[in-house]
């Protein structure tokens, strides 16, 4: 009996000794997120890995996910995480280019990267470490977070066969995009999502910039506006996790490796959910509306928005050190990407779209 | 002093009955894998899944990896899997077509998907359900294992123009690729991949299909044979995971979930890693000998190809019910997912690669 109290004595001073133990340890995190809960596939992706994480740790680490209905401050994602207010977010990197512009390249670029080059580029092409400069400013690890893919060039009301077709032309279409259409005489307008459907339909603006048939089969345009231009300007949008960086620190190492592993899992599944999303509601669009044409823009124009994307870039570059070295690693790696890209996938598409 | 006593006996018995919590459960895994552990991006990652998993659980769920040296049965990974011999295996899909033809298309398909058509089909499309249905029968699991993306058409002596050019031409492409190319009237060979080289050096073979860059520059065919021909047989060729059921369900839920999502992240991780070694060989392969040429296929040629490769999936499809349930769905989802494809990357690259 004494040797049965001893043992027992031993396993409770063990336990008491091994409380910060993976098992023992609980943790619970906050995640902003820019999004409501209902922006699936956006929102998808942290609500995906709260669940993941928990999980994984056997429900002791946990994350709580607030959406832009609860900390109201969509474009403040950023802020919120450096402060240590929320321990994680998830947004857009190019929403903070008024702090600054270097991160705008992080999310995607006109005439940039595909999804593929673009994660090539990150995690083998000096990616990663020219992200942590920018957000080492901010106290904030970046993680990626899920990519659009091509976003489409927008809907317009009438066919665009010249560059005198887009003098005047009203169109919604924010950021570097719309500097490079407003450099190409297009009139851009800026107008809140809720109310674009109304607008285009009114016709206080001609085109409409939104995203992709999975996320614009619930806006409507298509039913308004019949050409459908493919894109250019945003090859391959990426959202980003930001972490808090003293709070990472402060996790056991087990968490570190579940949280991070989450996120992969998660970025991973929401491009082939948000592929499928597009695949699915293209056959949608077409079927309803058989009127819809696809329409890239002409040579003429598309140089001369590439004209303009790069007096955009030059700009910036003249005005920021950070913006100049990512888009030069950026362009450096696109530059060799690009051939494979061509030889293997783009020509595969266009053989086997060739026979019957 | 009593209190004290008692308080270390409660955590004691706590510890006591606790032992089969998640930190205290240790377990022990085997993974056999088709390769070497040299073989990289293949063998990348088995062995990634191994040191993600050991990480996330704080080193009590282990699994060790055996390449083909080990084990001596590169090919006999799934009976292994079955019978219990390793828990855990990492292969292709089509090595088992012997076993049943069915596995052959859960690899890759000749004018196929590509990878991220493949994926949409298998998470959204009915894909993991039909690769249940054939894997059910040996009682093993199966998860994704990574994608090499699209492989090229191979390395060929002289250019291939006509029909009448591939008469009799011999050459090594190995699978359903061979069967077409036999179809073509080619004289097709089967050699192993160490005497490849000498083969076509000697004349043994006019031409030799392989894998893409990354791998293909090891084995030196660009010195030898200059013309290069994009890929139209295996656009997206997934290895997989096999895990024996009853292994899997005796796994603590914790690691089920750890394990999953260590294989999600290996397989995503292998995309990249291999998108990157073939943009990096390519340009090595091309600074070296800037003689190769890239060439695809004549329309003439490739109609041809499409053709035997309906004759060979309806041959299949006539002989066993779950190739033809599959092949069916494929197709089915491929003639809508094609339609987004192009319209979005395909354009995309096809626009931004005319600008200057």
């Amino acid at each position: 009996m004494k040797n049965y109290f001893k043992l027992l004595l031993i396993l409770g001073l063990s336990t008491l000794f091994t409380t910060q133990s993976f098992a023992a340890k609980k943790v619970k995190w906050k995640m902003a997120m820019t999004w409501p809960k209902t922006l699936v596939p956006l929102s998808t992706v942290p609500l995906r890995v709260s669940s993941l994480v928990k999980e994984m740790s056997g429900g002791k680490f946990t994350i709580k996910v607030h959406g832009k209905g609860i900390h109201k401050a969509p474009l403040g994602i950023l802020d919120m995480v450096k402060n240590n207010i929320y321990e994680m977010g998830h947004s857009s990197s190019y929403y903070y280019k008024g702090s600054n512009i270097a991160t705008a390249l992080l999310t995607t670029a006109p005439f940039g990267m595909t999804t593929a080059e673009q994660y090539a580029w990150y995690y083998y092409g000096g990616g990663e470490q020219l992200t942590k400069k920018v957000y080492d400013n901010f106290n904030v690890d970046t993680y990626q977070g899920g990519n659009t893919g091509v976003q489409m060039g927008g809907w317009f009301k009438k066919e665009i066969n010249t560059l005198a077709d887009l003098k005047g032309l009203k169109m919604r279409i924010p950021g570097m995009a719309g500097e490079i259409f407003a450099k190409l005489g297009v009139n851009v307008t800026n107008i809140p999502a809720g109310e674009l459907y109304t607008s285009l339909d009114r016709g206080t603006v001609d085109a409409v910039e939104f995203v992709s048939p999975g996320l614009d089969i619930k806006m409507g345009f298509h039913k308004i506006a019949p050409y459908y231009y493919t894109g250019w300007h945003e090859p391959a949008s990426e959202m980003h996790f930001f972490i808090n960086q003293k709070a990472y620190k402060k996790l056991p190492k087990e968490y570190q490796s579940i949280l991070q592993a989450a996120m992969k899992v998660a970025t991973s599944e929401m491009y082939i959910d948000n592929y499928n999303k597009n695949v699915v509601a293209w056959q949608q669009m077409k079927k309803e509306f058989p009127n819809i044409k696809v329409k890239t823009f002409p040579l003429e124009i598309l140089q001369e928005m590439k004209n303009a994307s790069e007096e955009v870039m030059e700009k910036y570059s003249n005005e920021n050190k950070l913006f100049k070295e990512i888009y030069q690693s950026q362009q450096n790696y696109l530059k060799k990407a690009r051939e494979w890209t061509t030889i293997s996938e783009h020509d595969y598409i266009n053989t086997s779209n060739s026979v019957k």
